[in-house]
Formats: C-alpha cells, structure tokens, sequence
C-alpha cells in the first residue's frame, strides 16, 4: 500500500490535489505489478517479454479516468476522513488494468499501429519478435501475445479489485462488486455493438448514441461512479443524482473525443491526424453529417470513410463536409447541452445537503476538462 | 440451482454415476446463461448475435474435464454427504466458462476453423457476417467477435464463481478463489510459453514439457484438484497427494492428446487428420522425433511441419518419421510411467486413510480412461 494514502489528514489532502491522487494510482498500480511480476518470472523467465508489455501497457501516463470517477464518486457519497480510504484507493486503481485490457484487445481488432503516441501492444509484440531474428510469423505472433495479454490484464483487473474491495465491509464489497461486473459486461457489449455499427456500414444517430452509452457512458464515467458511492454505501438520491451526472458527462466526453479523433492535434491526441476516420469510425458526427448531407457531401463521405490509404487530402475533403453539414455545430450544442444537464444533476446534488461539497467541485471541475474545446 | 444436486442422498447418487454429474454441470451453465441472456437483451436485442455464439461456445458437448477434476478433488478432500455440494457444483461448472474463452482465444490465435468438429467461434461470426450481406471485412468482424466473446467468458467465469463459492464458509472461500487466480494467470502463462515456443522454432524436449507442466498439467487437472480440496478445507496432505497425481495425470493426457492430434481419427477427435502438423504443434512427440532424427528425417519433419497446405501425403511422411525415430513408443512409455505414477499417489492417499474411497475409485477410474490408448 502507498505511502500517500494511509493516513486520513493525506487523504483529505488527496481530495485537494489532483496530482496526488494520481500519484497513489500509479503507485498502487506498480505495487500490483511487481507482484506479479515475480510470480510470472518464478514460473519462466521467458515470461519477462509478457510482462514487460503488460508494464508499458498500464504505466503508460494513461489519464485514470476511470479510477478517479470511481474515486469521486465514492468521495461524494462519504464524509471526510472515512475508514476504507487506502482500500478504495487500490480498488479503483485496479480499474485501469481491465481498461488496459480493453484498449490492448481493441487495437488487435481495429489493427492500430499506435497508442498513446507509442507502438500498441501487439506492434510491440511484433517487434520484439523480429528483433530477436524468429523464424514463423511476426505478425501473428503479436497478435497472440496481445489477445493473451488482455486475458490476463483483465484476470488481474478482478483479482486486484476484489482483493482491495474485500477489506471494506461486507455489504459494500457485495455492492461495489456488483457495479464491478456490470461494468465489464457492459463494456464488451458496448464495444459489440460498436463493431456491429462499424461493420454493418448503414447506422444513423440513434445507433450511434446507443453504442457510446455503453461503451463510454457507463463504462468510463457512471459505472466508476456509482461503483465508488457503493463502496460507500451511498443513499439512493445520491446514487441518482450521480447516475445522471455520469451519463450526460460520458456521452459529452465521447462526443468531444469524437471531434478530436478528425480535428485533434496529433501532438495532443498521440494518434495521427484523421485516425478515426481511416479506421472508418461511425461516429454520432458522422451520423449527424450523413443525416444532412447532400448526395455529393454523402458521396465524399462514403468513398473515403475508413480507406486505410487515406492521405491528408481526403482527411480534409470528410473534415470539410463535417463541418458544410453543420454536423460539427450540432455536436458542440450537444456536448454543451449534456455538460449543463451534468452540472444540473450536481446542483440538485448540493441542494440535498447530504454531500462532501469538495467533492462536488472536483467533478464540476471534471465537466469542463472533459467537455472543453481543445485548440 | 439443479433440482439434481440439492438433497446429499442425490449427491451420493452423483458419486456414483458420471451422466448426472456432467447433467448438474450442463444444468449450471445453462441457468447461468439464460440470466446472461436477458441481461445483454435488455441492453439491445443486437446482442442475440453474441449471445448465440456464446452459448454454443459453452453448451457444445465438452467433455468438462475441469468442472469434473474439480468435483473430485473436492470429494476426496470431504465426508460424503457434506454440506455446500449445490454450490461446489456449480463453482465447479464456472471453470467451463474459463475454459470456453481459452478455446475460443486459441482458435483465433491459431486461426483454426473447427473445434470440436464445428466451426470456431470466429468462423460463426464471420458466417453470420456473411450471411446478413454486410459490407465489411467479414474476416475482421469474426476476429472481433471472437475476441470481444472470450473476454465475456473470462469476466462471467469469475461472476459465476465468486458467486457461487461464497457460499461455503469465508475460509473455505478465500483458499478457493486463490486456486482459482492461479489458474487464470497459468494458463495464459503456459498459452503464452507455448506460443514462444511455436515461434522461435528451436525447442527441445524440456522446453515441450515445461508448456506441458503450465498450459495443460496445472490448468486441466492439478488447479481443478486443488481448487476442490481447498473448497472442502482439504489438509496439506490431502493437498499433496492430490497434487503429485494431477500433476503426473496432467501430464500424460496431454501426452495422449498430442498423439491423438497426430494419429487420431477425425471421427473421434473432431479435427482434420493430421490437424496439429499443420498447425505445426511443438509438442514432446515432435521433440523426441528430432532428438533421435537423422539429417534426412529432420529435413522432412522441418519442411513440412506447420505447412497449411499439408495434404495426407504429406502428414504419412511426419508420422512415419515419429514412429520410425522411436517417439511414438518413448511417448508411450511415458504416458505408461506418469500413469503408474499418478496410481501410486491414489495408493499413498488410501493408506492415510482419511479419504473419501468411492472419490478415489473415481480418480483411479479417470486415470485409465484420460491415458487409454484410443483405436
């Protein structure tokens, strides 16, 4: 257990300073890791190559969402001080390692050469491969190692959580690991559809909209949420009013990440520019444009969306009917529309009284972040 | 919960009549999916297509060789008669789900099409894909699915057996899940270890039975065992004995299976002849054969091991090199000797005398029938 987190003076410094709290995640996530780590070496050291990977793939100065909803969440629903802190801490950590899980399965099937900025994990696989001259197939060994990989990131994910969550009492732990499981399943189902929605080609806004309330609604902002105010044996009006904070922020957060896979720097995004649409993406901005688009514009949209040789050019020629549509502006209405609904769910929040105020700011404060043009 | 498996004069049936254990088992996973199912169509009737091959990836006629060895352990670890069965059965019956997203991982790893003498999970999705007429890379969404389904059964695995297993006492509990951890973690462990050696080409006989001990020994026998006997509180003699015999048992099944994968009938095992040639498995069989090789028969297994093109002509010429080096006949013996060995456990357990008898005529009876040669 962290340093940082153990006693309760720390952590009410932790609710103040962001840095802090995503310090004792990386810290707890390490600490998990060389765990670990000596138990795959004691088996082989040939398995080093396995969890050198699964090191680069969690330390890899992802943003913790997940971890620091399902902690603001939790924070919400508890008084200053409570016991459990350094517990829910390394639970909520644990949520990092079945979101590396999900990112590493994810560019296997979407075959994305990069994450982050840095080679994807089954990029790394090839790599090492080649590196060390084997003869058979480098590819499809990457591609083994990365399915593996995500395997056992995500028995780690559970082991990690139900291990921490265990030390809070009984009826929490059974709460908390209930949202747990939710939240699994809900991100495979997401992701299903979302594959489904990308394969089938015809979708329209509703299908898009549906797709991210599972795959990044819940799964990134509700579901940590709500699994945090479980942990903390929340009342049912708290869980509410934090359920319809979450879902409106989750759909504005995956809309603004929506603008900034075709419009989004490289520098800031660590993918190349127009990525999401090379990878053929049905986005809700996609839908919205197609929904308005003359037969040119839908034409242009078509014949290019999803090409893997698209070249600057055509990323500009969708980029253009994106915007000729209005598309754009509808979906800046929308993530403005969804982040008052989430700052109104916060209102009626402190109108009740019964919340930690600091903790309230904190995920206003996440509203703007996670909502705001990033230029 | 199985009307089977609830009164303990059914349980003492069950000892006796292996048809109405593997019914509880089938009873288990049936009633577990059919929750599953509502869940995911209550979040979009688009999930029928992941349900379905879900189910038939789990109900699809599997011998449940985990569930069972796990049965048994906990058995011989217990008084006849005791407490928790209905919930021993059906943690035992979640192992299947572990199992079904190794298979359905490894077929996507291995590209093979067939398991079990239907098409692999990935090869259904991809027909189904084909089938509605969508435009997309069928091929990809097979793959995806795939993925995206072993992930589902991993994460309901744990469900069903956290569940399951809380219900016997916390102790009991704890120990339970540890063998289960470690099951998780060894499998991909051996899956990964295999993969490597799949890949560097080079590998001799130690290294084919280290995969061995990882990917087959621990995960299909000795961890099931184990997990049983830590369900029933087993002390650490029991455990032991347990272990050298799942470990000695393990072992030679897989042995068996290597030569059944090489010589066995399509009938019987549900794969093309010669299926594991033309994979190019690194198996102990392979491994002795080029330990004893001459120059010429070295070249023939080199140039046609692993060949997806391989036709009969070219899976004779392997087979004859495998008996003509000696082997088959040195897998033989030593399928004989890790038999032998895994009796002579059973017989150090019946002298302590503090086992359950019929468990262990079970036991006994599994020895013969997983190392049998098959006709």
């Amino acid at each position: 257990m962290s340093a940082h987190v153990t006693a309760s003076q720390e952590t009410a410094d932790t609710a103040r300073h962001g840095s802090t709290l995503a310090t004792a995640f990386e810290e707890e996530l390490a600490d998990f890791l060389a765990q670990r780590e000596r138990f795959l070496l004691g088996i082989d050291p040939d398995l080093g190559l396995l969890y050198g990977v699964a090191r680069d793939a969690v330390l890899n100065g992802g943003k913790r969402l997940r971890p620091t909803f399902a902690y603001w969440g939790w924070r919400a629903a508890l008084p200053l001080g409570a016991v459990g802190e350094p517990a829910f801490i390394r639970a909520a950590a644990s949520l990092e390692l079945l979101h590396a899980c999900a990112l590493v399965h994810d560019d296997v099937m979407d075959s994305s050469e990069t994450r982050r900025g840095r080679p994807a994990a089954h990029v790394r696989f090839a790599a090492e491969h080649a590196e060390r001259g084997w003869p058979a197939d480098a590819t499809g060994f990457g591609r083994s190692g990365a399915i593996l990989l995500g395997d056992l990131l995500l028995s780690w994910a559970e082991e990690m959580f139900t291990e921490a969550i265990g030390r809070l009492p009984a009826g929490r732990c059974v709460a908390a690991q209930a949202q747990f499981d939710l939240m699994r399943t809900e991100v495979v189902a997401g992701q299903f559809l979302d594959v489904l929605a990308q394969t089938r080609g015809a979708f329209n806004v509703d299908e898009a909209l549906r797709v991210i309330e599972f795959k990044t609604s819940k799964y990134t902002v509700e579901r940590p949420l709500l699994l945090g105010a479980a942990a903390a044996a929340a009342p049912s009006r708290v869980s509410t009013a934090l359920a319809a904070y979450g879902h409106a922020l989750g759909e504005a957060f995956q809309l603004r990440d929506d603008l900034l896979g075709v419009f989004g720097d490289p520098e800031l995004t660590g993918k190349p520019a127009g990525d999401d649409l090379r990878e053929g993406k049905r986005t809700v901005l996609v839908a919205h444009a197609l929904d308005a688009a003359s037969d040119a514009q839908r034409e242009i949209v078509e014949s290019l969306l999803g090409r893997d040789d698209l070249e600057l050019e055509g990323v500009e020629a969708i980029r253009q009917v994106l915007v000729d549509t209005g598309a754009v502006d509808r979906v800046e209405d929308l993530i403005r529309v969804l982040a008052d609904e989430a700052n109104r769910a916060l209102d009626l929040a402190r109108d009740t009284g019964s919340y930690d105020a600091p903790a309230l700011d904190v995920l206003e404060a996440l509203v703007a972040v996670s909502t705001a043009r990033q230029s």
